[in-house]
């Protein structure tokens, strides 16, 4: 069977990352995020990882942004985006993975054997998650969140022309106040069913 | 353990029915949709069974509807929401269930044990489904589907104020492209790993 490939898009705190890697454990597989990317975006483009991951979520829609922009940071944060596309092409044909973040559905959309999720909450118990889980305790209050969200909108509306979130763009939408272990487990059980008994990458 | 309440609206020609029919007999539980409880509300005012499955789509929020209906239609249609809410909470009380559409989400919020579920899909596949397996042949389109979906859209708008389909109002929204079977296989277990091993009402 040709390689699979699961995307998750999360908003901020919803525990995608946590459940994205457990996923990819538990059905044998490669396990991608923004961070791990962004790794070897910089290797690529042959630029610092510090740079690239101030890059990979700046992309703002904002008028005024591409007037400051025009001519600076523009093309260098489409050169990554481009470097982003390639890598990520490779590593779904390399083998069978989950990928977490960075519009992965958008550029994989013509995959045969591609399971593309989205994961949302409740600003509570997102903010408690952050700051519980991630150590990010620094002043999380639910306008950072919602600030946090609005950046990886623009940042797909911008590269994609579609709106983050929007159940068109996704097999599957799904509330992870369910659990983050119910949520994993649900989507194991879709991709076995999905991809066929023999789902190890 | 307490009753448990799986609830699925659903665009029209999404397999809706078919998935919960499916997934209340694997589960052993108690299955509804708009049809059954249309008998029980027409048992329950002392009205025609015709005139509740006319009324129960009907109330828009189109305001020259509302003056149209003015003193006339509108508080039947009132009345027959309220029936079907007394009737879905006493429904729900005497054992486990999947409620197919009815505003069954919104209608049972409160209820500790609850899966909320939006079933969506592509326009083609949603069409050849309403042709093949409804046998409703009758001129099915794109537009026609539209204005079913419309009608579902501000029926729930209408006395729920939220938005139908909106991810905010569900739990889990599923694509079902991925196909009818793997729907409900992903909602038995679902619903297994959420209410527990024992799952029967």
């Amino acid at each position: 069977m040709q390689n699979y490939v699961i995307t998750i898009g999360r908003q901020h705190g919803c525990g995608g990352r946590i459940i994205g890697k457990k996923l990819a454990e538990k059905l044998g597989i490669n396990y991608y995020d923004k961070n791990i990317l962004s790794g070897l975006i910089a290797e690529d483009c042959g630029i610092a990882k510090e740079t690239v991951d101030e890059m990979m979520e700046k992309h703002t829609s904002s008028f005024l942004y591409e007037i400051a922009s025009f001519g600076k940071e523009g093309p260098l944060e489409e050169q990554i985006y481009l470097s982003k596309n390639k890598i990520m092409k490779k590593l779904a044909d390399e083998g069978s993975c989950v990928i977490v973040g960075a519009c992965a559905d958008y550029i994989l959309r013509d995959r045969k054997n591609l399971l593309t999720v989205f994961l949302y909450g409740e600003p509570e118990s997102r903010i408690k998650r952050i700051v519980e889980d991630y150590k990010d305790a620094s002043s999380m209050t639910e306008h950072r969140l919602k600030l946090v969200d609005r950046k990886r909108a623009n940042y797909y509306h911008f590269f994609t022309t579609k709106k983050w979130g929007d159940r068109k763009n996704y097999d599957l939408l799904i509330n992870t106040e369910l659990g983050i272990d119910n949520v994993t487990d649900m989507l194991e059980k879709m991709a076995i069913e999905r991809f066929g008994g023999e789902v190890n990458g």
